[in-house]
């Protein structure tokens, strides 16, 4: 029965949100203590296996598709999945992409104590997770929420990246490292488009189509 | 009939890829004939145009799985589509990224003379192109020169990355305008991962499930 497999799909889709949640947190973590070995668990242990997941549910999406043809509203959710799928990996090689860069940093002296970029990773992981429940719920209020939230984050961006370049022109040997800081901003800002995707996606499902999942 | 429907989706999305394809080469030309009326092309004409025949792609797909239930290499190649549909829509993101930068700076006097940011844009574009006709042809071999092109994008990345920052170490009133450059490269970075990511799931399709497109 395609009602018993829809929770199932779900359940993998929010497991794998977990997984990336934690690796975006676990990339600033690694930033802000200079953990070598927070970061390289990322990239090392937690990435395949997003990686694997990604496939895992998208064969699990493919299959009820064919198993089960399932019309209207369990089409869209599972087509939806699938999206959804695809962004959650994406959103786990940003956050390899700042594993990464923080490695590349560690052995340096730090440009300036950090603040505004620990904040602003709060705000995108807390998107991630709110779009995830915005989708779940089907509630196009919390995705809403989600989507004004973007603002803040592409204000932070500006704010910090401000801030660096005034380190860059008056301390041209910080040029590097804040040029690195700077690049993790973007991450972060991609890392909020991608859960403003998401809650678009669900704002348009829900209230386009009125629809409620089956699960 | 399914059989009649298969070409009207791969032409609307390789109609979609044909659009995402001349933003990318207009947003690069925009930066190095410090042309705004380009510019501006990109972000109020073409960006629109991409979003609504993203909806209209995944629309024409979820018909085609809800009214025929495809099975098989049909419903692969279906949420292929949406796959890639939602990665178009994506590259022209990043293209309008790049339009948005360039009107920025266009009022400052260049850094440097631009040969190897458009070469990077030019391999960047030709990634996207061949990535869909790898698709379109079934064509794993292409598909993996596409894979195998992604070294020398993030290769320029690095030396580009490299120059500019002697600029800015050298010449710091040029820090803003070279940080910039510097987003387009990462931009571009994007645009050459999202092509690869089209190849290789062409790669998992053909090779794994030894799919031809009934098209």
């Amino acid at each position: 029965m395609l009602k018993a497999k829809m929770p199932q799909l779900r359940d993998r889709l929010l497991f794998m949100a977990s997984i990336v949640e934690q690796m975006i947190h676990n990339s600033i973590k690694s930033l802000v203590e200079r953990d070598e070995d927070i970061a390289r668990k990322v990239i090392d242990e937690d990435e395949p296996r997003v990686n694997d997941l990604e496939i895992e549910i998208d064969e699990m999406s493919i299959n009820l598709l064919a198993l089960y043809q399932p019309t209207a509203s369990d089409l869209r959710t599972i087509t939806m999945v699938m999206k959804i799928n695809n962004d959650l990996e994406r959103l786990g090689d940003h956050a390899v992409n700042i594993a990464e860069r923080v490695i590349l940093m560690i052995g340096k002296p730090p440009v300036k104590p950090l603040i505004d970029i620990p904040r602003m990773a709060e705000i995108a992981v807390e998107m991630v997770r709110n779009s995830l429940n915005s989708f779940t719920n089907s509630d196009p209020d919390l995705a809403s929420k989600v989507r004004a939230r973007d603002d803040t984050v592409d204000a932070l961006r500006d704010q910090i990246t401000r801030e660096l370049v005034t380190y860059m022109i008056s301390d041209p040997p910080t040029i590097e490292r804040s040029l690195k800081l700077i690049l993790i901003t973007r991450d972060l800002e991609r890392i909020a488009d991608l859960a403003t995707n998401i809650a678009e996606d669900v704002i348009f499902m829900v209230k386009g189509e009125n629809i409620k999942h089956s699960w």
